[in-house]
């Protein structure tokens, strides 16, 4: 956001999300139910959960937590992508994330959690995208430490346990630079977009520069399968899925707004709600105040020192006053990381009823939490220390996904050239279309 | 130039210079003393024309009748270029062209004629930038068919007998999806440049999209030698000339403005006058009109008629008024052909004599033209002809710049660390810089 923006907005008391921020003034935290209105996305209700129940235990296996508690609250088309899946139709999933720093917090795991969860439930090829260029852009770093910080963090990603046949991670700072086939969709993207456009969505002004003006082009290119011409063998028409949290969704309407356009199919999205800082739901984690969150290097003794001295408490000012009226589940931040994190859904409940009705008290609360987290993170830690350049190299290297064989390319059409009649049968199919480009940029 | 910005400026009858548009209310064309004064160049008088000669004779070559004659007209940093050559350090020359048709006509043989010269004298490297991605974004044509002429043009740019040891031409749709040093320039100078100086120097505007914000740094990345690493071995130091026409002059002024913020050198340029259309300088040539220039494509038969049918005469209403009072060299279209084509300078000034003192007619003066273009064309033809495959291999090819040899890494600074009392020493080393960033985008 410029200043000129911040200036003509009215003062509401309206969240604040977008990708670079978020803002509540609520000690809850974003009000979900608003956004939704707001964005125009669709809520994932009983209706949804049912069917996505359905289809997963048919093929024995389970809902996972994110989406039964809520985590995953949000989506757009996951309805389209799971009448693929039931028609034995290909799709695959898409998620990200900006290499801000070298060490990755509890908060950044939650898409990618939930993606390895997909990941292995619909058994499907996923990409993953360091914008390394993005952070060069925003921050006051060079090109080179963006690039460290993404191989840094991509072995983070990999501990998180998918699949290295089916996964592609790719920095763009690397593979943008040998890809002719990504920089033409960014081409083509960047041609259906205007300036105003990105300035309603993203709130740019005049002074920004142009590399982040277009940004959004970059971020959108993974949503087309015709981007990754080593995984999809060519095929522009895989339908594509998106996990990500809400304050990415920008990006993606954006991308959705693009895709008719381009004769592409517009991505689907599956959103999560933020995962709150240590301090409450209304203060944000911050890279540089270690003590806002929990990261994936810490050690036992800090995540218990963390969770013990900061995690804010729902719990009343004495045992008696919480024995007497219980705590608030809402508010504490300790019971909303085990709705995070802690797989037991009987046992969250049972935690949820003896704290509210004051039975469990915070210190026991917080107890159950450090030794969920502790178990986490040396669980991450382990998986980590394995990764090393060989099993880098089987998640980023283009020679090596076989499952390119899973796409054969499309039938050619009839041979016969259509003639004016069949234009509109033509362009109702959106395998057979040429990739053309938005007239005059005009949109 | 959107609408806003044509309405924002003030109705004086100034000539109209920029990447897509040359204007001028004048019969001579456009007034290129003012322009000079306008963009901040030198103009290339006397001593530096002495200057120049004397080195090229010193070395058994010659000055081409393009700088005799004021067709290069106008410079920046020439100078450093000859001072560089005279210490026998390295320089490399860069030009360019946007395939917007199949067929070039003469006019866009100026800046490939000159740079050939240029290469030929001084045996330097030299990369040639295909912006077809440029084209995509302001035409309404696919990648593929921008792909398309970027070949057709390649073609027609190796007929200008460029040195294929040093020579790279490439296409930005080809060459940047494979070039991670360039795409890192591109990122680099994205982050310098903010829409705020890209509307004020090409007049870009909120309803022109996202790609034509941004492709001002893909033309200013081929300025800096650590975008050819297949050239230069990696070096970062080396010196850029970059002739062209004048009105890419913008793109240059950017570029030569990002530089020092990016540690890198200017490039230097050297600017040509605009090739007339046949109707005369005020009028533009017109792709979609053929009859408004000379293609490189027409017969001997449709050079005739063109000149003879269309070419704006200086000549007078009659044979008798002709002979009596000359005619006028300065508007005449074939005269003014004659002086980009003819080489020999005592015939040009003879014609010149004749036709003003009328002893020359127009249809002489056609004659000796028409005589001279069919020969400049059916050689081109000729040479044209002979470039297959394999040629084109030779020019865009990655792998076989020889000439890589003759830029060994530079020399590790001492190994000492520097202190901070060094620190001035050491940003005044261009060599030894850190390619860095502009600090949060500010400028």
């Amino acid at each position: 956001m410029t200043e000129n923006d911040k200036s003509s907005q009215p003062k509401v008391e309206q969240d604040v999300v977008n990708p670079w921020e978020v803002q509540s003034s609520s000690d809850k935290g974003v009000d979900y139910d608003k956004l939704i209105e707001r964005f125009g996305s669709s809520k994932i209700d009983d209706a949804v959960l049912a069917r996505f129940e359905k289809i997963v235990t048919a093929r024995g296996k389970k809902v996972h937590p994110f989406l039964k508690r809520g985590i995953f609250f949000s989506h757009r088309q996951l309805d389209e992508i799971l009448t693929l899946y039931e028609q034995n139709k290909p799709f695959y999933l898409y998620t990200g994330r900006g290499p801000s720093s070298q060490a990755m917090h509890l908060g950044h795991l939650i898409p990618f959690v939930m993606t390895q969860y997909l990941q292995e439930t619909f058994d499907v090829p996923l990409v993953i995208q360091l914008t390394d260029d993005e952070k060069f852009l925003w921050k006051d770093l060079t090109l080179e430490e963006c690039e460290s910080l993404s191989w840094e963090n991509t072995k983070d990603i990999i501990a998180c346990g998918f699949n290295p046949e089916k996964t592609f991670i790719f920095s763009d700072l690397n593979y943008i630079g040998s890809s002719k086939e990504f920089y033409w969709n960014m081409k083509r993207i960047e041609k259906c977009v205007t300036f105003n456009q990105v300035k309603g969505i993203f709130g740019f002004g005049d002074s920004d520069c142009i590399g982040k003006i277009s940004f959004p082009a970059i971020q959108a290119a993974p949503s087309f399968s015709s981007s990754f011409p080593h995984i999809f063998n060519g095929r522009k028409d895989i339908a594509c899925l998106i996990p990500c949290a809400i304050d990415q969704d920008p990006y993606f309407r954006m991308t959705r707004d693009v895709a008719p356009r381009l004769h592409y199919r517009k991505p689907a999205l599956l959103h999560s709600v933020f995962f709150p800082a240590l301090q409450g739901a209304q203060t944000k984690m911050s890279a540089s105040d270690p003590n806002t969150s929990i990261f994936l290097t810490d050690t036992a003794a800090q995540i218990k020192k963390k969770i013990n001295k900061y995690a804010y408490s729902g719990g009343r000012d004495t045992i008696e006053e919480h024995r007497q009226y219980g705590g608030n589940c809402d508010v504490d931040v300790s019971f909303q990381y085990l709705e995070f994190f802690l797989e037991d859904d009987e046992e969250l409940e049972q935690i949820r009823k003896d704290y509210s009705s004051g039975k469990m008290l915070t210190g026991e609360l917080k107890q159950r939490l450090i030794k969920v987290l502790q178990d986490l993170v040396a669980l991450h830690q382990e998986c980590r220390a394995k990764v090393d350049k060989a099993v880098i190299d089987q998640f980023t290297r283009l020679d090596r996904y076989k499952c390119c064989e899973d796409f054969p390319p499309l039938p050619q059409s009839s041979g016969k050239k259509k003639k004016k009649g069949d234009k509109k049968q033509l362009s109702e199919s959106v395998q057979e279309m040429k990739v053309g480009d938005c007239a005059n940029g005009k949109s």
